[in-house]
């Protein structure tokens, strides 16, 4: 093995690390562990999978390992251009602390950081659905939702570190409260947990007696899995609240296309695996509401392929210095 | 004179074309003309405006024009990477028409095609309010919103050359109809036309008698100059409706900060004029509205510099070939 890299993706419950060979793209190894709830055992627990990747990749390659991997962090949340975390609604612990540092202490070498969607797209951009493309952005659509813009070949990262958020954009001033304190936030309607809301709602107004019923009368407890699940079985309030869905879920694609016009807008984060349920509809309401929605035939909506390993992927990719695609 | 570039900026009521000496960035010569409204008659009025701005350029400067002038033109829509124009509500005459290829025709020379608010774009990072900035937006508040994106010291023009239209950005699907067919774009309430549909519900609300006595009892004849003299004038109703407008033009900047994360947001177009009576307000709005506010004071709104000759001086650097800030 002449060069090895260590992608981590940090959520708010997991961390996965995985040893990756940039020779040929492969994953030797990958550890899972859970997210602890303090910045002290946070650092800890990352220091422990570096060391438990590191000997794992060893032992896979049957060569000593370079003296000095290069290490990337994925994080959940908005990280400046020095790899500090500003805000992140699942990882408050976190915030404002300075794990690179720590994290660089420990290890003894340099730890690349930066947003957990942004790694995902560039590792999508570099070997996934979106491979080829200058231009295009991943949206991830989990709890919340996530994005990750490349343009010109090249990540963007905006003036200070933080661009590519999608989630938080208003879409609708009247809509319900956000995780982040303020009102009708995109990932409000077109999340894992935004499919619940429209889940739960649509069943206390009596349209969904289906989900009502599996969730054993409590409309609260619908979730984006539930609604997903009925659907599968044909359940009707089930397949218009995932009709209604497929319209926000567009809405906010149309705004992002309008401002960024990318080649193509990649759907992933846990969602994006039932996208049988909503991707023809979320593409045929995206023609109505992009503008010039005639002329724009070439923006594409297409399912990211690396799955949950995207962004850990990713931060190995970046770690290793692959800023600029083809090179 | 040694070089000559012509920027001509083409909108739905009026042309500007102006002679841009691009060697100490000063305009020679200006000439303004009615927008005709038949395909024919616009391209015969840009090909006369153009002899009209070399022949005056050539009396200011006293000098033999060069043989063939750099020619950048700005349209008002989306005009994609061949140079035609595929939507514009202000325009729709020239709708899928290639202006570029019938007006070189004529000239005999290139013609560069570019969206207007892009063009003013360029032109405010170059010379003016986003000087030295190699990120930044300028968002273009007139009639309706357009915009203009700069990344890396580059327009960003999108995969199919369309990028940079926050207008439509859906931000209230219970918000008015707007021109584009579409409800509760981002222009119904944070451009001119915006702010006085903002002004005639309030009015028709009973929130604004004095807006209404202005109007003479007509609350939809109420524009947005209506509003801004009677806030002048300390029409307590007026200032009301400047506070509501204000929010929703930090919306909309917030969600573009959250994707983009510029440097600086520049205010542009008509309304920017007016900036005084909401910039302060703006700005707090912006601070509780964009993800991470507190993390995100290095994030700028300011007034853009160039005024109405943006986008003709935008159009004549890209013309003669400034496609790279600092170059």
């Amino acid at each position: 093995m002449n060069e090895l890299s260590i992608g981590i993706d940090v959520g708010g419950t997991k961390i996965l690390a995985l040893a990756f060979d940039p020779s040929d793209s492969t994953i030797l190894f990958e550890s899972r562990a859970e997210t602890p709830d303090s910045v002290e055992a946070v650092v800890s627990a990352l220091a422990d999978i570096v060391a438990v990747v590191r000997e794992g990749a060893d032992g896979v390659a049957g060569n000593p390992e370079p003296a000095v991997p290069a290490v990337g962090l994925g994080l959940p949340g908005i990280v400046d251009s020095t790899g500090i975390l500003r805000a992140a609604p699942n990882l408050q612990c976190a915030i404002d602390v300075d794990v690179k540092s720590r994290l660089e202490a420990i290890l003894g070498f340099q730890v690349a950081v930066e947003n957990d969607a942004s790694c995902a797209a560039w590792a999508e951009a570099t070997l996934g659905a979106g491979r080829g493309m200058g231009d295009m952005m991943l949206v991830t659509l989990g709890t919340g939702i996530g994005g990750g813009i490349v343009r010109g070949g090249e990540l963007v990262r905006g003036a200070h570190g933080f661009a590519g958020e999608p989630g938080h954009m208003l879409v609708d001033p009247s809509g319900p409260k956000c995780t982040c304190g303020r009102f009708g936030c995109w990932e409000r309607f077109a999340s894992g947990s935004g499919l619940g809301w429209l889940g739960s709602r649509a069943a206390l107004g009596g349209l969904a007696p289906g989900l009502l019923e599996r969730a054993g009368g409590e409309a609260g407890s619908i979730d984006g899995e539930l609604v997903s699940a009925a659907a599968r079985d044909g359940d009707q309030g089930a397949l218009d609240v995932l009709g209604e869905f497929s319209w926000w879920l567009a809405a906010g694609l149309a705004n992002l296309a309008n401002l960024l016009d990318p080649e193509v807008l990649l759907l992933g984060g846990g969602l994006a695996d039932s996208a049988d349920l909503y991707l023809e509809q979320t593409r045929a309401h995206f023609r109505e509401l992009v503008l010039g929605g005639r002329a724009r035939t070439g923006t594409g909506i297409e399912v990211a392929t690396l799955g949950s390993r995207a962004g850990a992927v990713g931060a190995a990719l970046l770690a290793c210095g692959g800023r600029t695609l083809g090179s």
